[in-house]
């Protein structure tokens, strides 16, 4: 679906887990896991993917391009708001198919107006039907921010 | 492909961003991602996928069990290295189709022996031929772990 061949094929367990090149493992759709953290707080901002080229745009401009599953388009992060991620720090984990990136989020990651999209526990302890609990508060209006 | 049944169907965006219903977005193959992060740290441990009835379980014991894509199969963080994740909180993305779990993670979350799957920084500002750089050593030997 995308042109991987920036990235090296991935190998046997052994070299992935433990070797030195990035040979991202590309789902059947091309994309990795991407998550990225607060790197004040740590708290996660947001879960979303990346193809080859939108991890390699990351990379080298150190500001998170992310590739939109809905949209089937490569976004960088913060393209409408303004509200970009610049990369501190980017982690790949042992099998290579999920990225951690440790960002400084500009305004807030959430469209919805929240600064991390995980802004609703789930109560332990009981079934399926439990009810979420808001944790955090809109920190901008999404209808101002979209309006552009 | 799981049963899905314990939790109500998804509806429209703004119940789904908006509603306190916990309504997961369980993809084609049924599965959402989980994200655990050390809840002393907050430090990204691994990245992971439930389906329902690992949901179910997480929520009902508040252990992590996750859904092993490979194994195809259900799975209990730590059922074989004893190495388990006790669910601190428990929050859920705006579109539902992704979990943030805060854990007290048993010795270490890697089946490679490092603390966090994240053990190895992607360089900034090259280029895919980038050489990963090793940030975390090994807490346990997998070897032993997994042995019996």
């Amino acid at each position: 679906m995308t042109d991987q061949s920036a990235f090296a094929a991935w190998g046997a367990a052994a070299e992935l887990e433990e070797g030195l090149a990035l040979t991202p493992k590309f789902d059947a759709d091309g994309l990795i896991t991407a998550v990225a953290t607060d790197a004040s707080s740590g708290d996660v901002l947001m879960v979303a993917h990346m193809n080859a080229q939108a991890l390699q745009k990351t990379i080298a401009t150190g500001e998170a391009w992310y590739f939109s599953r809905s949209r089937r388009a490569l976004w960088k992060k913060g393209e409408t708001s303004g509200h970009t991620q610049r990369v501190v720090e980017m982690r790949i984990d042992c099998d290579q198919d999920a990225v951690w990136i440790k960002v400084e989020q500009a305004v807030a990651a959430c469209h919805t107006g929240r600064r991390s999209c995980f802004y609703r526990t789930v109560p332990m302890g009981k079934s399926g039907a439990a009810k979420l609990e808001f944790r955090d508060e809109r920190v901008f209006d999404p209808k101002a921010a979209y309006r552009k």
